[in-house]
């Protein structure tokens, strides 16, 4: 193997696009069989689709688990995989997988790193997570100043026209924020706050419900039903939005920040345009290994389907157990041995760092 | 369909044969399915090979459970499924299995319980479990007044010459029973104890050893290292065994009960008679239901091959999972739905009994 050109790229056995539990158990899967592994995910953390859509929803049905939630599982498969060290690339979206002449794949992503692999493993679920856009032609050109997808401590609002579009807990947060709230009297006070959603229910708490209609009735807050069909603007800025309501009329609302709010939209991303063999935006795999279309690059979890696929996690974890060996078959051409149980096998004892607890 | 003849057979929709861990789960993935089963396994407790054969022993590779036993995975496992109130048959093996003519399946077991079931599940490991024997035309007929697998506290040996064969921790714990122990010292004291093992190593942890070791050099037990290959009687009581040592001499033992404590073999059972499409004593199936040959016939875990095929818990607990939503298939024919998530399905939580949290 000719040494790596003196660029940073890292030379590895394996490359796993996904930290969600699939990914992470996969890693754990590569360890026993000596294979060491880079993760890369968009996500600034570990778990996924479990951590940032149901964080703290409890979760029944893994396997001895009775009961956990999608940040407790990312926390018992994270202690799970700690032995195998693998190493973790947060931020970044993979851009780029290039077979190489030595049949490695070149893999890099939206931030640089690059990656000379063996093998790549699509643990991507149903994709990098994006916030719902409102679907309004040239709207999105206000965007970062005036047009956002979330608040925070930093955002200005003082003596502005806010708007705050969806109807879920969160947008309803966004609105408690400065609505009426004891931090909305200081100094960051928008000089009104309007909630625009579709339709006249929110998916909340009820006491988040009760909190917006008590403050809709004493005219702290304007909420209208509707949806955005235009904008005006003066000199590059946003000033008005074009709302058509449920009651058939149209209004002209005045806004100085659009804050959207819409949740979050899976987007499959490049994955799309690098030439796998894919059905309705999932892979086609092999069952014996969980293999694509192009040998050395396996897809498991929601990513892949194949006869009898359900999108459940402990079918990922089956799937990552096979793309493994599958794998290993690539990385260790000329290795061929027995299966090794985690019980019995000293060398997975090894693997493992733990102690043998006797003889036999 | 039918009322059931007056003959006791149970009315089913699922019967899973076998409680190992994979068994278990497949009656947690059936239960979210809406769908009871009855498990029936030769052992007289949950768990298969896992508490049969190595209860104390750590596995790693259950995912997100980074340790536990064989013992505490069953615990876990039980937990789990409790909701779907399974009804175990302990004690018994599965004899019949026959296709009726409305297309159900009559099983019944060697204590004679029957079942007329929709689906049959065989999630037999490696088959039963049966300890080890001797292989020596005729010694059979001594059990088991003086041939035994195993000791207990009401097997007497006053005054008796005791021979047992093994050299696992096992046997030599028989060994230590009889020999030189404060009980020993009792009224159930034999004539003599002799260990045979083939060779004049033990299959046990050190300090067991070295008492065996210090038992042998004070004559209070007789090592003797060979292989049983035949014996003489009298007035049809076993009186001697003819050992060929490793020596290549042979001698005569006198022996009044003969303790074989060879470990247990793995038994595939009637389940080699049933007519289904097999490979070297596995099931072949297809891995989008988990279907054997025989539709309806599923089987999962040990006891069945597919290309690329591991034999791992991990793998068993999908194998249930893609088995479960084949069953449903016929057993409700007419019910075509989406996946549900339990943690997100109203429905899966008034199955599993659990409180939603919030509105959502």
């Amino acid at each position: 193997m000719n040494a790596p050109p003196n660029t940073g790229i890292i030379e590895t056995d394996a490359v796993v696009v996904g930290a969600g539990p699939v990914g992470l158990f996969q890693v754990f899967q590569l360890g026993l069989l000596d294979i060491r592994a880079h993760v890369i995910d968009t996500l600034p953390f570990a778990g996924g689709q479990c951590v940032e859509l149901y964080p703290d929803k409890p979760i029944y049905d893994i396997p001895a688990v009775a009961v956990c939630t999608g940040r407790e599982l990312t926390q018992r498969l994270l202690q799970q995989i700690a032995p195998f060290r693998a190493a973790f690339h947060y931020q970044q979206e993979v851009t780029t997988v290039a077979r190489q002449d030595d049949g490695r794949f070149l893999v890099a992503t939206s931030v640089g790193t690059q990656f000379l692999t063996k093998t790549l493993f699509i643990a991507a679920g149903v994709g990098a997570f994006k916030p719902r856009s409102v679907q309004v032609a040239g709207l999105d050109k206000f965007a970062p100043h005036q047009l956002l997808y979330a608040v925070n401590d930093s955002t200005n609002v003082t003596g502005k026209h806010l708007v705050i579009v969806g109807g879920d807990e969160t947008a309803l947060s966004h609105v408690l924020r400065y609505c009426n709230s004891p931090e909305a009297e200081g100094s960051n006070r928008p000089a009104s706050v309007t909630l625009l959603h579709r339709r006249d229910v929110y998916q909340a708490c009820e006491a988040t419900v009760a909190r917006i209609r008590t403050l809709s009735e004493t005219h702290s807050l304007h909420c209208v039903t509707g949806q955005i069909t235009g904008y005006q603007e003066d000199h590059d800025q946003l000033t008005y939005l074009t709302v058509h309501g449920a009651d058939a009329q149209t209004q002209s609302i005045p806004v100085d920040i659009l804050v959207v709010s819409l949740g979050l939209s899976p987007k499959l991303g490049p994955v799309a345009q690098w030439g796998l063999d894919m059905e309705r935006r999932q892979l086609h795999v092999d069952t014996a290994t969980f293999t694509t279309s192009e040998p050395g690059i396996f897809a498991i979890g929601d990513i892949n389907t194949y006869p009898g696929k359900k999108k459940l996690i402990v079918c990922g974890f089956h799937e990552a157990t096979l793309a493994a060996y599958g794998a290993a078959a690539i990385i260790f051409p000329d290795r061929r041995e027995a299966i090794q149980y985690t019980t019995t096998s000293p060398r997975l004892h090894k693997l493992l760092g733990v102690q043998m607890q006797d003889v036999d």
